[in-house]
């Protein structure tokens, strides 16, 4: 049954049974719960755009294995025109969700695993890029979300996954049956887990022969037997559980996409979702290119989410008189400028793009990475703006329940009244959006999310061309090349 | 009676009954309220280091006015020496607290007062200079504590005080009566307000003749009839309202000091207590002065913090088995470095201090400046690298509830264990240690705290000597001086 | 006769006899000059590439005027991939000159000129767009360079054209006859101006109906009667005039394109070489399309020089034995990143752009701002990292004279030998290229070509979409859209 | 015979006979060789500064050795307030001469070795503090001009002194006799060598004990048997070598304070002016207080170029009637607040002082790192903001003979006018002192003077105090202190 409309989507989430805790407590109905609910939300938003006339041939595609409309969330990349139209998608949610969507995670697992379970079958003949594709058809026909999950807790960093005094700080496979595998395992920072309908497990990392049971792909259903997840805290999580209408920021979406800990406590998969088991020499590839694919992402949401904020502090100087300020102005520049600087980048590594043996398209490694380095600055640069720009208040103001207090509540109206008489509220409501996304929560997902800045420095380096770069230079310091060099 | 210790102080508060609201109901004991206790131990702990022997020589000082030994924060800077080792007393207690201690704001009114009193007497023989000195020996005597009060809302930032549409966005003197005078306003973001004792009422902006009854300064008790405070909200407050013992970051101390609007209704004030009434010509010295003051010490208190900040990552690093990393410690050089940057000013404002005609030493106004100007770059830019080296956990981690859990509490320490056995419980408190220390209102703070950046670049652009400058330049260049030039 | 060769280039040039000063004296040949040879070397580089098996698919297009290969620098963009291949010859071209090459300009020019000729005549029915057709056939068929003529001297620039005391602070119409116009004024930084065959001029900026007589646009030959040129100072040109060997950093090519201030004293243009005169409305476009296609060059010919500072201070490392260093690695590392940074925004703004009415591909104005506006900050910061990991023999290095003198050359190669047995002379030539390709005119030319950072902000205020911006803050905050706002 | 005056210094110079090469030949005179004299003018500067009644106090001292009243620049600093006034000395000159006056090198090597030789004699009882004393009390008379002299070739930079395949890339003892030694070696970037009087030779490293003959200090003078130096090619040196009165921007002085190489070609020093011979663990000591002092300097120097360059970029914008915009004022601002930001660290550490056990005063280690790598950021941004202020012109202007030219000099002169009749020259003389001050080795000796960045990160790290900071996060996360960490 196909999944349409946003309460569809809604309504399939309700009939699954995932394992959840919060804050100490199983959570039964993730579109009922306050702790989920804002992101389930900003989750269905990405059924309900297909369904607009605006923006519906963003969110849609053409599925090239089944010729049916599809989700583009669930789509191969198939040209250059499709990566870019996945970066117009984002940016469009961003500024309608002002926050993480979540359905990137499965939609990069899905082109990233595509392309490699196709090489591993050239080389191999295991069968595997049949049964994903078999796989994907499911998840393109019910148009189902699917959590992309790869990041390890890694224990000591200083080891790798075999030399890891406790063998499950890697996720691995456990033993394997005639029917299939057995894992054992966690997933860190699952964005969306909690309201997902599968996750599609790969390897954390690029490993070598010795961690043969540790290069494991497969996909299972989110309440799968001996599943668990606990739903992370965020940055005032406790004005979004207790409903506040006004102190939350977002009132409709969470601050990020709200992210869990999934424990694979000996989880059972059939062999015909697992995609890879064994084959080492193909995990660099498949996390290369899932992290390549979502690093190009940060370029397009985050910079839908800075379009938020530019607005937001745009319209607080309307408020507060201060609109006509050249420092105002000035900085405003500023916060577009460095948006449209990721967004470039975005697009860039998008037109950029070039096809896998598979057919499926991929982002240029080079600029995606540089997209995503960018945002762990330049997101926090604009978040700094934004936080001038919006005055002190947004961190000394009263609660919401002040300002409908009896005593008080006409007091504090008064002495953070508007300018040319506009609303008081609208004043209070942008000042806690801004509050919302320029602390905590927010700005550490545009630092970690899609892997730390670190791991972007060490793909520029790798795909810097440092050879060439060398011979531009000899020849025009009139250097003769030299046999050995 | 003279506090002495940190209980005496608690004691102190408890005597006092000012009107204080939060979150829609009255605060009845700041010392036993979750919502204040924690910021009313940071302020004990200017207290309590008086009595140190390692930091008692920085803490307290010798009135010049009684030859007394009184708490530093109540003395007028008599020297270099003085300005030297207020900074050094910031930054012990940055370390030990990892927030504000609120006392700085009624230290720098203390000393901006004096100055300005002492000149106005000398112009026009008011009597306000030993009104003042009457007031400081008693709150030097016993041992107050003072919130300066300088901020107005200022309405329509277009519009001067005596343009706007409600006259009260200024706070200004309804009446002067035979007794005293009756004030009506408010003052914003009031660090330490609903603990300290006394309030110190300025003038938010330089004025002129048409904004006399806005020129005023004043002293009155916290719980004068017709004052009410409304306590904000901060990042997480509820965390710390509900006593949590983890998730909370600082179990001790808040995120912040703590603000609150104080709604001045009709407030009389008895001309004993008045310092300034109408001469709009020394405003601006009061502003800049106390600006400057405060300004300097941002270098000092945050660089405490950032103290504490470099050591969690360091720590932290550790834990992960990633301290030897290069990019790791070349990142904790950059903090370092960015500390060390804003230290500087603040000990370099102070060697250049200079006396006013009062005797009461002032810090260098540019360099005082540049301090925060850079702490409105710098302290972001330590908290992105803080952020960076944390890791992501620090906005996905379960709550302390969950590792209390019986059924998931031990999946997630296995999952989230550390390095060389080291324990998972210090893992956890750092990655909160950081969390608090970096998100929402601990970066707000350090934004407008002492007044937003546009209000530094001002006093730069005006403190730069720039005929002087264009002077050696011509010089240089070999361009005659002209006679008109 | 149409070029074809580098050399074919070189003899056009001597055909021609332009009225050329530098240093107080005439050049009589360009192409033996030793001020303007090494520029003239930069530009024929773009005649022969065209005729390499590597890249000549990039520096030739069809032209859709004749439906014969031409020089890309003579070609009107038809669509997206014209812009793409545009961005990826200039990068290739900058790698291969590390400078400019001049021919961007008069190509930008064309552009800009073509799309507006038409819509004046879409409007007005003047027989520009067919003059201009006709013209540029010409230009196509001989592979004519054109010098791209926009930058008055501007006079005073806090008043406009009109306005100037002297009239001629801005080009403008002297005088109209049965048989053209006569011209008088100046444009100043004409790169490659005097090594180009022919001068299409441009006003300088946006004019009102006041300005009527400044509103023109023309052609006409470098050696027209009454134009003269005189040819500006580079660093450390006396190097490049005594055709030093190494000290000179490129042997062959120019620090940067070779910039002349070209004055026009009462030049007469034919009617057939005028495609604009008065229609002041349309002077925006020309000016804001030339300068958004001139933006968007600057992050690719800059990469390409950036390529080469990255090759040159990894191979320089290599020369000292200092490669392995974490923070080397890091700085190139840094390099890479802000150069690819760069050139994201060429392509995202060629990949992101659309057709002019005349079927003209225009780059997108908002991206290409942006582009050229990090090429102000970024290229300094390049640099400077460039200085950093060259160390301070840069500015130190004795002369080529003193390595070849008998008494101390030996002295100075031993103690400038290089690690591993590597030559001493590729240390001194990759010192000497360093120091030519960061210091000052280098980087000044990146800068203020195409504009200076206060135009491309002005630019990205305006293109900033800030209404719809504020639309999705208010969304967001649940602030309902109003009547009249 | 003492020298008083800045003739008595020429005149001392002239009755030296240094071995000099320049561009291949030797330069006699270096009082009039137009190379040299620049740099001869702006270390005269130091001595008739003394002279003065505006900065007499500053730039000179009270020996401590004899009593008598010295030049500044052979002091031992006895305690903070001569730190201090240091740090203003510096500053003036470096507004009075826009570039290096040379003779801190020698200045801080002075009191390095001061301070060594009293600690290596308290161990070893050498005798070298009395010697050194000795010495420095002639050159306290005489008012000599010492150049320190310490980085070596280094040869590969990953292997150690003694590792070297060439002995002589480090400088060494090659032999000892009963009169003195023998040393070979040289010593690069040498400022102001070629008008000093004496060589204070210095390790360049710290090394260990198979390093004990490169472990040496000592002095002697310029024109000893034996020594050779080799001037280095500075940015647009020819200007300055043909004594252009405009385009060399600052007609009296140079770019940066003119480098030399200097080879010790078996040069013989007595006893009597050897300070350190093979005591290898005081190697370290030695460097980092030199470097420490000297690292010191730049926030003085170099603030004071940086005042010229804010005050020509301010009055180039009065020149072109542009004062008066926002981003002009903002921008001019920048450059303020980032040179008051370096000059505060050079203040601090100078305040922060303390004595060593010799009782001479050092500087704030960590301070003077911080202060210098500031330096290494800050004055480049200084630099890009006066490019971006004073306009591409400085880059493309007409060479000097042009605007002398009769054919076409009234012509530029009429287009390079300014506002309100302001003289042309005045434009051309300032943009031409600003070229000189931004670009090329300018801005090279700021990053690498007084050490790379990389040296100082080493020391910042080091001096950081991590397990201090760590106890302060553990502390206040609630993390008890456990035995063994």
């Amino acid at each position: 049954m196909k999944i349409k409309t946003a309460s569809d989507y809604m309504e399939s989430l309700r009939k699954l049974s995932p394992v959840i805790y919060y804050k100490g407590e199983r959570i039964e109905d993730v579109t009922a719960s306050p702790a989920t609910a804002p992101h389930v939300r900003a989750a269905a938003m990405t059924y309900a755009l297909a369904n607009t006339k605006e923006h519906g041939h963003l969110a849609t595609a053409t599925s090239h294995l089944t010729g049916r409309t599809i989700s583009r969330f669930t789509h191969v990349h198939q040209n250059v025109e499709d990566l870019i139209k996945k970066v117009k998608l984002l940016r469009v949610l961003g500024q309608k969700t002002g926050t993480c969507f979540q359905r990137c995670v499965g939609f990069d697992g899905i082109n990233a695993m595509y392309s490699v379970a196709y090489e591993i079958d050239q080389k191999y003949d295991m069968g595997y890029f049949e049964r994903f594709k078999k796989w994907l058809i499911r998840i393109q026909d019910e148009n189902l979300m699917v959590v992309g999950a790869m990041t390890d807790p890694k224990g000591d960093r200083s080891k790798g996954p075999a030399e890891q005094p406790d063998p499950d700080q890697y996720l691995h496979v456990l033993k394997r049956t005639n029917d299939g595998i057995v894992i054992r395992g966690a997933k860190l920072h699952m964005t969306g887990a909690v309201n997902s309908h599968e996750i599609l497990i790969m390897p954390t990392t690029a490993m070598d022969e010795s961690s043969k049971d540790y290069a494991v792909a497969c996909a299972l259903p989110v309440d799968a037997p001996g599943v668990t997840m606990i739903f992370g805290r965020q940055a005032n999580d406790s004005r979004r559980d207790l409903e506040e209408t006004i102190d939350v920021g977002k009132p409709s979406f969470g601050i990020v996409g709200g992210e869990a800990v999934i424990v694979f406590d000996d989880v059972f998969v059939p062999w015909e979702n697992v995609f890879m088991d064994g084959q080492t020499e193909f995990t660099s590839s498949l996390v290369y290119r899932f992290a390549a694919h979502h690093r190009a992402n940060y370029g397009a949401c985050k910079t839908g989410l800075m379009d938020v904020l530019t607005g937001a502090v745009t319209y607080l100087a309307q408020l507060q008189g201060s609109a006509k300020g050249s420092h105002v102005r000035d900085k405003v520049t500023e916060m577009i400028h460095l948006s449209e600087t990721l967004y470039s980048s975005s697009i860039a590594c998008s037109a950029e793009g070039s096809p896998t043996p598979s057919g499926a398209f991929m982002v240029d490694t080079m600029l995606a990475n540089v997209c995503k380095h960018n945002v762990t600055r330049f997101h926090f640069e604009v978040a700094r703006l934004a936080v001038d720009l919006a005055g002190g208040f947004i961190a000394t103001l009263p609660s919401e329940y002040d300002f409908r207090n009896e005593e008080v509540g006409h007091l504090i109206k008064k002495y953070f009244s508007c300018a040319d008489g506009l609303p008081v509220e609208d004043r209070v409501k942008i000042g806690r959006l801004i509050e919302a996304m320029t602390g905590g929560t927010a700005m550490v997902e545009s630092m970690h999310g899609a892997g730390s800045p670190q791991a972007q420095r060490i793909m520029i380096f790798r795909e810097g061309k440092l050879k060439e770069k060398i011979q531009f230079a000899k020849a025009l310091a009139g250097i003769p090349s030299r046999a050995n060099k």
